[in-house]
């Protein structure tokens, strides 16, 4: 089967044994003869072998998109032919698709610019592109990784390009549909409870009353609003460095390149890319992935408010404040039966820790560009999308398996009403300041409920129904005043 | 002198000496007669002495500004007589315009719902006002503490009201305009110089070049992002608790409080406050104050870039790379003459630092909340104003003392890009990519220029003179290709 | 009045007004004709007029321990006359007793080496000693700040000298014996509650009974650990730069000058300091420093563990927790008679979440040395001794206000271990877990105590009594089995 | 194949497909039939479907150990008859050996107790120790997981037994060889290049030299330090919570059971573990792991100034301070020939900063005890553990493919120590500061060399020669003066 110009229906896979030779600059050498990837991608395995982090996967697919569109905008300007632009792209799209995911397997902690990545990139599909048009694999012909794959681009504005790219598509087609879930099965919790008057606790100490709607509905509002801030961390995430080249000059790339692929990237996406506006910030720094950070982190500081306010409001079944009853998903204890433990408010609280962690790596890794290039792009990119991805399942089982399974213990938690104390302050007005902390204190001393020593006190049982009446004290909506 | 319901005009000052017996729900206690605060301040004094953190006093100061507002909107609903509001509102105004700064002693480190600070400005405002009407310091009569000064208000949600107020004032009217300045005298400089060719750096390593303009319009660019973001951050803090009262209920307060107050405030600030949507999550969180916070690190972020990548431009004087003069404002060493160290760019590397653990501290405070009320609300605020105060005045120096008096050394810069070996890529289409290799093997290798090694390599002076041209090197623009 | 070479006693103040000319390198410059500062001072503080943050004092009353060392040696070396050391050394000694401290008005934003700081201190003990010996001040004879008070040193490795001696002084002094005391008032707690059994609590759920002071216990235990660590970052603080002077190499200094004037410090501070064994990774790092603040760190995590226990454990009064009565401090609310409000807690909780982000402020500095210094020093010694002071009053003031006078409601303890259903635990070896089960699931669903739902379900009482026995289940002591 | 009390020799692995039905407390479910694990760890994997981070191996692999430890202490003390503890120990020491680590999938994202982790252990071993004695898989007969397997254990204390157990061997197996290694290179490097004279830099600005041997001594010292602080975290790691079972009491296991255990552990492993003085500490807190992680992340610290170090001395080749010729390990770029990128280094900055990021994660997590139960305890140990995984790694590879190979260039050194200015500091003693400094200014603004602007300014050859002679300027060695 011999090399030419048209695209033949060849499935994904090397039928080969053993290593062949690859080359770079540098030289020679073997890489699996079963494989896609070239020289580069061997060289940054050999010297890069540092855990078990891997450039995620979404990166790559991503790029996929990246190339697809930069081998469109060459072959409008005629720079490709048509039948090697076609080749080019239908690897993009397997790459895409993610039916090349195993042709991917370089480390985080490689080159601070992604280079290593954008050569793996380069040199996979121009390998199945190479096979696709009947060449042989490793011989850069007549598809080259360098020239034609990567033609108009380099690592130093692609990278972002593709970091940008995957980071705005995750937070939007993984994580938003989520945590969207998650406020709307909390929103329903409220709905249905908007009546039920509780204790409210300030200080964790006993309060004024509330409905148990009202604070369920503070905890949607809390993810409502870290939501928005989120969705506004889009914006910077929508414009894409390509263009810019090595150093934010677009040396190389024809002028107009840079719009013309963000026009691309728009349309193969279909959300609103654009080019940015100052190549030169967007190589040097790579603030807009640090303002996503952020946005996530806003995220999971509600997350942990809330499940921390449920796992407490939860605890007991005897000896806690018991107002919930959280789902029971595994035997909690094999020595006490009935304990369950609120495992799925754990995990979230441990997940939004480890965003909190992730965050603190990426902020302080987009402080450290230095010149024309931050060279902390992988480590960035993985702990963004970590973050996203951890978020994203943690708020559907959290959802899943404990929030829409929540039922109230209407008993205690009228029972904590009828107990507290704090009621007094209703009966002020009919009996004055003074008598009241009297009765306070009475009930507090001899371990009375607040209407028996109201009644023992003197106040007459029509006078402490009339005023003492908690669902008249929980006001005014969600709003307040 | 009696009590009346005239307001006099008495200047600031109690002229006494010695102790005075204040009171409060759990008795008496001796104040300094010479200070306007009374019992709940005094307590806080005896058991909160922990450090030297004062709560800021822009914080009482914005606090004067929310008294303000609630007494009018009493005044106007009836429930305060005109003679009353009258003598708080002056009181108010005083606190607010820092005539009464010594009055507010407390420090950062007290109850977490901030009721300290809330019970020092009501009693400050009470007796100051009880003065004004020719009463007895520290009677409670005319003018109460609790009943008419924090009249339809609790801590728990005039305090966030007055969190929110004062940063958004601070970022507004300092922060943002040091920044601007800043971003203007950065572009003042890209301008001049933006056709001035140096060579670009990208793993700190020679590449290709680009004009010391482009590589200003990066920094500029990237403090007006990072100034964008924290301008969004001010929506959130628009949103004001108060009308929720002790758990977002509104109880004590008449309805339609919340709204009434928040008018009042954004007319007396001309800032768009309005009530928060919530109260249960405005009292239960502090997520814009977060969001706050990381508007300012991403702002702390690329300006620890900016500075860095200044000190090392100029570093030198003869061994490093040396194409930037910074100003020389204080003797460098008392050993080397000339040695101008790089300290406005040091103090903004340690400020950046600062803030983003500032940032860390208000994060982790902003995930502690619990049911009702989040009781880290001292040291959020204290960490947000710092960092807004040391960010400003930061902006204002590393401006005055070093941007704006920052010169190029032309010859260094020129030698550089004359040079480097790698615009041996110019070359290329001429010559080949493996002669160019060659050329630039044996430049590096003999330590030759450029020049030297093409001319002696058989590259006719022609030749390289049309190819290697830097200033045709620079591309498309701020926006690349 | 002459200078000569007798020192005068001439009280602390300089009879002056307006401005005296003082000069450096730079030229001459106005100073304040009051303040003993000289013109790099003055220089500093137009520079660096940023924020409120002044050098804490403590670091310049370190520094006057180790001027008078550097005078000590330089006498004993015959580099400088009896009399003009002796002058040196009186002054030395106003600085470390506070004598002096108006005179040390410098920023923490300022040159990041501390060279500002350190001719602070030079400045203001040239000029006193001149003052001493009858001289006219800003004159510079007979004692010159540089040549004189500063001989044998750099800014370089005298800052770093007095950042390791005023942290390690200030740790030993100030912190250790406030949590000394703490752990003490926590012990004695332990010790007098060690046979109070309560219900144990993990993941929140009632779990088999402790007794409170086994759970006491633990905390003391917590901070006894954290204690020790600390304690064991001393060995670095220990270790000296003085001696390597501007790069570690000792230029201008005589050998011998490091082990010299480190054993004058542990000589006049009793202390066991020495001289680093490397000046050049004692001049390019911080990294003792960034040891201690994660020493202090320590102690932050487990004091926030204990004081969210604490507040936990308090809460209620009716519908918390409430086994813990926490001392009222304050009045908790105007509304509500009785409310307490844990405010010592929370003062601790904040203070722990400010170290938390001082410290990783100190570590991000620490880790952006370059090549000779590392020049984050302000910052990082600002924040480590913030953190100490904070954590020394903060545990003082939790120990008197709110551990010492906290009280069992030991009515509420017994309730709760004897209402726990997991107590059912201990009847399974006499009727087995299957009916054990069922006894518990029954005392859930019909809100009986464990002996009701037993003796309901047959088991006869004496059984009941003979096995339900929570004393015996608290086991073997606080080392477990 | 029936059940017998003989340990038979059945290789790893399950003949089966499909599912088979296991049970817990909560009932039954479908299990793979070619899987070990039983109903807890499936309804784990069910609920916790979180991100990809799986429970780190290791830790399992660890809790092989503490399972056998406990076998052989039941054994001892006649809990466990011989046959069925042999069966234990024996799957124990396959868990060990990683010989079962595919039945290990759990995720970190579980039960913060890690109660599911230690359900999987015991599962996976009493479902192997029931087929090594013939039994039927799933059966719990003869070996049940939790009666047999988890004999006088809880998760509440063998969870943090195995997170001991597994951070200090891998901290002493996998980290310390490797930073030692390290240390060794750059000591290496150190001496042989002691006599190197290299101009030295403070503020990043020209100084007084010192040579490249101590430089690198300097960073070889601060690993040092770093390493010891690092060790001395063993010490609580080596306390081990287990016999302390559910809350610290140590309720159902025998007296005595924790010393044993230890001395088991200690054994096995050949380190030395004891038992943990306090439980209630050692299940309320993890704090010894939070010092554990203030180890690593001081290690991260050094390592990142000294890969920041070796990129800026290594930037060029022609534009930067091009001291060092860092190993061209990769392409560079296709467009540059010879340009080399200080990949290594990145990598290791990128990985230290990871270290920090998981250091905050740790130390929040640390914080967030309450009770007698932390329960973060699996993010605490994921990310301890990553930090020791890529630390060590990094460093092997930083060591071997950047360090090893890194040469100087001698003829850079030197010129850069002749250009520099500041040399004319030795010339003071001959010729006056003033003239000193006239000579320094004529060479910058000339452009002049020193030797070149003395000579013009009349110094005579010979003393030119006799005095700026940096050999002599290096000082008195590594402690400096």
């Amino acid at each position: 089967m011999s090399e030419s110009h048209t695209l033949r229906d060849i499935p994904i896979g090397i039928d080969a044994t053993g290593n062949r030779t690859e080359s770079d600059s540098m030289g020679k050498i073997e890489v699996p003869a079963d494989h896609y990837w070239g020289a580069q991608t061997q060289r940054s395995l050999i010297h890069f072998s540092i855990g078990r982090d891997v450039m995620p996967i979404e990166v790559c697919r991503a790029y996929g998109i990246v190339k697809k569109a930069a081998a469109l905008v060459n072959l409008a300007d005629g720079r490709l032919p048509k039948w090697k632009a076609d080749a080019i792209i239908r690897a993009a799209d397997e790459v895409h698709a993610g039916k090349l995911d195993s042709e991917f397997p370089l480390f985080v902690w490689q080159t601070g610019s992604g280079t290593q990545t954008n050569m793996n990139v380069n040199e996979v599909i121009a390998n199945r592109a190479i096979q696709l048009l009947g060449g042989e694999i490793g011989s850069k012909t007549p598809v080259h990784p360098n020239d034609d794959v990567n033609m108009g681009q380099s690592s130093n504005d692609s990278f972002p390009t593709a970091m940008h790219v995957v980071t705005l598509l995750e937070i939007e087609n993984t994580l938003l549909p989520r945590v969207e879930e998650l406020i709307a099965a909390i929103r329903k919790k409220a709905d249905g409870w908007m009546d039920v008057v509780k204790i409210g606790r300030t200080h964790l100490q006993d309060a004024v009353p509330l409905t148990v709607g009202q604070e369920w509905s503070g905890w949607a509002q809390q993810l409502e609003d870290a939501l928005d801030a989120l969705k506004a961390s889009r914006g910077g995430l929508a414009q894409l460095a390509a263009g810019g080249t090595a150093v934010g000059t677009g040396l190389n790339a024809p002028q107009g390149f840079g719009k013309a692929i963000a026009e691309q990237i728009a349309k193969l996406t279909g959300k609103p890319f654009v080019t940015a506006p100052n190549k030169f910030a967007a190589l040097g720094g790579l603030d807009a992935m640090v303002r996503a950070s952020a946005g996530l982190r806003g995220l999971a500081v509600a997350l942990m408010k809330i499940a921390n306010d449920m796992r407490w409001l939860g605890s007991g079944p005897r000896c806690g404040l018991g107002e919930l009853h959280l789902p029971e998903n595994e035997p909690g204890s094999s020595i006490m039966p009935g304990k369950v433990n609120p495992t799925q408010c754990e995990a979230m609280v441990m997940i939004a820790t480890q965003v909190m962690g992730n965050d603190t790596a990426v902020a302080f890794a987009g402080a450290q560009g230095n010149l024309e290039l931050n060279v902390m792009r992988p480590v960035i990119v993985a702990n963004v999308l970590h973050a996203v991805r951890i978020l994203a399942d943690g708020c559907r089982n959290f959802r899943t398996f404990s929030v829409e399974g929540t039922e109230l213990d209407r008993k205690r938690i009228a029972r904590n009403v009828e107990e507290s104390v704090m009621l007094v302050t209703a009966l002020t007005p009919a009996i004055g300041y003074d008598k009241a902390a009297a009765i306070a204190h009475r009930a507090m001393e001899k371990g009375e409920t607040l209407r028996e020593a109201a009644l023992a006190s003197g106040v007459d049982e029509a006078t402490f129904n009339r005023y003492v009446n908690p669902k008249d004290m929980v006001g005014h909506g969600l709003a307040g005043a």
